[in-house]
């Protein structure tokens, strides 16, 4: 970057806010992943929408490519800044403004944290219910540009699900308003929509007005031990059939040792199983307990469970979430090469079998990690670095089965990326999911919002 | 058109499916408005999402416009042919197919009437809850293309909310899969949702995976007496603070005078009040009708409710819906110009009395009903033509009014389609919702979609 421009940021943020120091340089240039070197060549912090606006005009006069950056809890390299890209982080967007009681919406920066949204819900007698196992440093920015997902999805849906406005700045540096929390606005296309998911590359989701849901009832959190896939997917059934789930996720026997040796936390119950299943559900009254147990019995006289435990308490269904909410903060020790599918739900016993024959076949030395929502369609397959193998030559062989991975996904007409975006280490993958049209027309619009294509460029797609 | 092009028509659809006898080009040339002489050249009636293809490939060839024709019961002109453009009508895409009880999906060609849907629904143990008062003749592909809402929406959403995939041919005559069913999908830009409400401007939908969801347990009417608008929000509230309302709508005295007369109802009470509301709940227990019976006597010592009946049965349930259901079909003898207009809910009562001071300032001769679905912040305001008055000029008349709602509705960041959409109706509005940068945006991603222009031309806004 020329001292011009760097001057330039600094007349705009003030100096102390334009970061080029290595260790900066380094945390704000990437995400959860670690398969790149970041290099970018500043980090600003801007404080206002006028002073996002501000940075995004002086890049595109430069031609100089933004990496917006979040929480930088990503999955798929999509906030990497790898080419001497600005990057422009949210973190002093943070205000939550404008509760509204009656819409039950809250504007929030972009900057916020998913968990100070959370608590902030919970405080007006309200809840937030998009969940996950970052939402203690994920961004309600980065939550949009992603659409994230997570654990209560089977009940409550995506992030798209709760944005009833957003603010973006495009590539040009101006200020769309998009919907401004109306709940019925059907004056001509919605681009709030475009924006969700579209990973940064549209321009940057400065705020936004979120909806909050009716607390639920005290949950309860069954795990129970499952032989195979195909015996997952009829509790699924049994239980979706007689009551609403909240969530319901698995994982596999090694997911479960990994959590249980690195977390220091006990295991569910003492028979092992190659899969166990995760259920919530709210205790609106009595019956639901009772239902709940009844179905119980019924999936271990059907030989789909072989073991099980409820909760008694909430501090109990906190600690059995603990299970399946840890299993990726733990294995990200081993680099993890994650695969995050999804095929429609009744479609998945046969889909997990052909893509385990796969992955079993191709990876007889690599230790393979199963979780995901299940109840959603959407497995997460972690494929774990052995400590001698270096990174490049791991990522080359685990790119290679992605793609006999992603021919099944294809044939299954499911997603290579069911949540985590696209970004980066997806790219490559994206036509196994969207045709070459339909690529070919995300080009276009990219080129609408974005006509110097400064926007995180060389996401989701190349230009 | 020319008998070359007609011939051409023919040897793809069959000769008895190119109509362009005066009826069928009446018929087939308009939707529910009365403000447009229409005059298609021709209509087509494909039987496959090949023939549409070729259709549109052959329109394209000869740069000939279509204007996609569904139900026909549009309230924007939005389905009007008015230049010699070729409709194409999907009366014989109404196959409903591959029902998925584990996903709760079913496959529907874009002729499908909602009310097939419904029933379908119905038959599986399900429930299919977009409804509205045309859904005996709306079909489900013109109510994607119009994301059309109705009298469930506080509950249960738009039919954006229900769409789990759909099929566009495009203006090049591509076929675009988009999303298939799948819960999970962050594979790109959500194309999907672009072309839910772009009233036929992108391509035409030719097959949809629509969700069904859970039956609600029988419902509960009450319509109340309300004194003022502001009366009707307080109303609103109480009962949203205690309960799960499915429906929260009102309509004006003179709404119920004209339904009472014309449909032989009787009134829902003696007691007449200048606004009524009706209320919807599920009785999932007794307590819920002691709530709504509590917060009725609350209502009233308040001063917020005058006078109110409760429904003891379905049959009277549907009979009291029936006063609010056939408002529209009964003031459509007076050749109404309907404002749809919405705000964020809490601004409602600000809102109304200042749309409401300049409604009667400059209708005084005119007849005006009010009704509409108030918990969302939409509110239809009719005008009724005076007999003697001619349609131009009654016509000239409330379009410059509509420009003075218009301004209110933009100081208050509201939407001058609610739900009816855009087409040509509320086309010159446009501007008062949305920014001139996103109404470029909207031509630039038409242009991607439609690069010859033939795709529905001049609705919602000009190419």
């Amino acid at each position: 970057m020329s001292s011009e421009t760097a001057s330039a940021l600094a007349a705009i943020v003030g100096a102390e806010r334009v970061l080029t120091d290595a260790d900066s340089l380094l945390q704000y240039g990437r995400d959860w992943t670690r398969f790149h070197t970041p290099a970018p060549s500043a980090v600003v912090l801007p404080g206002s929408i006028e002073e996002v606006q501000a940075v995004v005009r002086l890049a595109a006069q430069e031609q100089l490519a933004i990496v917006p950056s979040g929480g930088r809890t990503g999955l798929s390299a999509g906030a990497v800044a790898l080419n001497g890209e600005l990057v422009v982080a949210f973190d002093r967007l943070n205000t939550i403004s404008d509760f509204n009681p009656v819409e039950r919406t809250v504007r929030c920066g972009a900057g916020v944290i998913t968990e100070q949204l959370q608590q902030f819900a919970e405080e007006q007698g309200l809840f937030y219910p998009v969940d996950f196992a970052s939402a203690g440093s994920s961004q309600i920015g980065g939550n949009i540009s992603t659409n994230a997902g997570g654990i209560k999805v089977i009940r409550h849906g995506m992030t798209r699900d709760w944005v009833a406005g957003l603010k973006l700045v495009t590539g040009t540096g101006e200020l769309l308003d998009l919907n401004r929390g109306l709940v019925k606005n059907n004056a001509g296309y919605d681009l709030r929509q475009l924006v969700i998911g579209a990973e940064g590359t549209l321009g940057l989701v400065v705020e936004a007005t979120m909806s909050l849901a009716r607390p639920p009832k005290d949950p309860a959190v069954l795990v129970l031990g499952v032989p195979d896939m195909g015996a997952i997917m009829q509790v699924l059934s049994a239980y979706q059939g007689r009551m609403e789930l909240q969530a319901f996720e698995f994982f596999s026997e090694l997911a479960l040792q990994k959590v249980v040796e690195h977390q220091g936390l006990q295991r569910p119950f003492e028979t092992p199983t190659d899969y166990y299943a995760l259920l919530e559900f709210e205790q609106v009254s009595e019956a639901d307990m009772d239902t709940a147990m009844a179905l119980f019995e019924h999936c271990v006289e059907q030989g789909w469970v072989v073991d099980g435990v409820i909760s008694q308490s909430v501090a109990q269904a906190e600690n059995l979430w603990r299970l399946r909410e840890d299993i990726s903060e733990t294995i990200t020790r081993w680099t993890p090469y994650k695969n995050d599918i999804s095929t429609t739900i009744s479609k998945v016993p046969d889909f997990l079998a052909e893509v385990e024959q796969v992955v079993n076949g191709a990876y007889p030395d690599f230790e393979i990690v199963w979780f995901g929502h299940i109840g959603d369609g959407n497995v997460h397959l972690n494929i774990l670095k052995p400590d001698a193998l270096p990174v490049d030559e791991f990522k080359a062989r685990c790119g290679e089965v992605s793609k006999w991975v992603c021919e099944i996904v294809q044939r299954y007409g499911g997603s290579v990326s069911a949540e985590h975006g696209v970004g980066l280490l997806k790219k490559d993958y994206l036509g196994y999911s969207r045709s070459a049209l339909e690529i070919e027309l995300m080009r276009q619009i990219k080129q609408a919002f974005d006509p110097r294509g400064i926007m995180n460029p060389g996401k989701i797609f190349d230009a």
